[in-house]
């Protein structure tokens, strides 16, 4: 009969960890819709008013967008980890809650940067979240690869390692820049964020090279 | 040793899109309920008041339902998109993250819808994320079947992609024009729509023609 | 080349249906934890002052567990259908959401009770909100046995198909039997509408049959 | 024609449990976070002003860390004890649900502790919640073991088993001990619990013995 620790049976089941994940992302995803209000009928009179109303929930627009790209580009990040996880233990569910963690305040952070836009501080912030967000999802690939919990077929293995962890680093870097550029001009800075951003979301409708989807076809 | 970039590993699993999918329509779905406050004891004295204060809550529990419906509607083109989906890219989980935003912001423009019932503009914003609902699923679809992601058995590929792009070119015609009879009503024009969304929702209620149960058994 | 409506093809997927049905069932169930709000802390000065405000919550306390067991005897309920349930249409697809819909408004049905106990308008919300839930619940079997949508092995059939009928009526009697005793005493009505929900929910708790626990180990 | 009773049939999906409970766990998880309010941007006039106000914020923040850890902590014991469970029935079921019902309080017990951390009731309820909590799992593990749910290679039946067990006897015992510390003082009852959870939930950055991480590997 074999010895057993409490921390060797823990956290074991992939699925449970991908459940859980897609449910934090899903809630965070939809919480900062709560906070746009729709202007109060007595208080609007014509389809002029209306129309006014309606535009200034365009700062509340933008900071949801905002969100869900960040929220829509780390989902998609971890969901890429995990189609070539298929083991677990203790450890990497927890480096994933904490993860979890970051992930669950993105909306926090996206709200009081967007209500303090003039402040670098509200940048630093925001920027502290998405580090955070990129350095869990790196410390999770490195840990899942020593561990050997990764299945990817022998001769794809060293060029998927290099892809996952060159985008983290490379992303972060854009960000890091970006947030640097708060020394500078505020508004500057947060137009670069948010365009390394939307270059990551918006991919799907930008050219790609031929070579790239041809082979994508392949897959 | 083949060389692989990033945006060919990500977006994969099915599953994990189905997964989030299924939450933001979940939370999406339950969001209008919150908007439905229980009228206070303290306001009330008599069965007669109660009854009254439940009757004020009516235009909520209608908001509510016509947010269901549309969800109800969305999500069961998304889910019989997916009975036939077996491979996903990048790309196609982008899309579908797309058509998330628009599904997360259902509650809003409902409410907005039943806020503002005599203004045009209410009008047009629910159309509008009808709208975006159906081209984003549109786009998806025809992304699927380009790829060669689709799984259907051969005989059957080329009635399957027609019913599921005429049901979507149809539907959205039809919710065009009702949107366009604003001009003439605002009420007629939210009565369309209405209808429109109750035939598609509740066609379970209303008699089928024998032919197409008969096949449904077959099935 | 076969023939295709968009109604043979969509709602086929009956995981798709459990997912959604869990994730409104978790919202549903967190929803009134919400309505539980912490006394603030600068009106309380002493451990008996804190005691007294934490009291007065019961009430909240209550209508949350209360509304916990409805949803908990309808979720297990729901379950026990889709573990004999392989296959789903367009239609099931909406019987499922119907019921959704039911199940989504209990935190406010339950709400109105607590707040309005008194009143037997909110008996008789609280009611039709249980009946409803049985009611779809029941369509929703007949429907799936009609069609031939139920895999049970072939000498159980009939057992499992009373069972759940019966579990159903029988329940449903025993509401509406509760809901008729507020033209005697609101309270007794309630009393015996819990009562019941108890015997269902925890039935966990008390003995049961020797002979049952034997086959149930069998099974 | 064998009989069938209502019990016999509910509950035996050990995926729906699985489900809900990672949706209750997501939802109680991101809860709190609604209740870190953004300062609002006309009272603050300066980068300083901004800091000072985020700073108010920290035990905000610090009660949500509180809370994600407990919940990351019985998530974990959950799914420790479902990558075993391979059967379930009704009252397995229902032991579940009302685990996940303390788990949904979670939220209202840690910001009441936050709230009126100089209280003796607040650290009475909040112990009582994570006594609950661990009770739940316990009856859980026993059941399923006594019913013989369980799928444990027959030579770790014994360790196993074991090893669930005490990890839930000696936590308790600890936090036991660190709530009962409050008759000395407050904040060394409240440190010590905080430290019991860290260690539960951080021995990801503790370094662990060659021996159990050698193990491990072999897993």
């Amino acid at each position: 009969m074999s010895f057993k620790t409490y921390n060797q049976i823990a956290g074991q089941k992939v699925q449970r960890i991908e459940a859980i994940s897609d449910g934090v992302f899903a809630i965070a995803l939809t919480l900062l819709v709560l906070d746009i209000k729709v202007p109060i009928g007595e208080t609007v009179r014509s389809e002029r008013e209306l129309f006014d109303s309606f535009c200034q929930l365009t700062p509340r627009f933008l900071s949801y967008f905002l969100s869900f790209m960040t929220l829509g580009i780390f989902w998609t990040g971890h969901t890429a980890q995990f189609s070539y996880i298929e083991k677990s233990d203790r450890n990497l569910n927890w480096i994933s809650l904490f993860f979890l963690l970051f992930v669950s305040v993105i909306p926090f952070t996206t709200a009081f940067l967007s209500e303090h836009i003039h402040f670098r501080l509200a940048i630093g912030v925001y920027w502290l979240n998405i580090f955070l967000l990129g350095f869990m999802l790196y410390v999770h690939w490195r840990y899942a690869a020593r561990k050997g919990f990764l299945s990817i077929p022998a001769e794809e293995t060293g060029s998927v390692d290099k892809a996952v962890r060159r985008r983290i680093v490379i992303a972060q870097l854009l960000y890091l820049g970006g947030a640097l550029l708060c020394f500078v001009s505020n508004y500057l800075s947060i137009f670069v964020i948010i365009a390394v951003q939307l270059n990551y979301a918006l991919a799907i409708f930008s050219g790609r090279t031929r070579r790239e989807s041809g082979r994508a076809d392949k897959l």
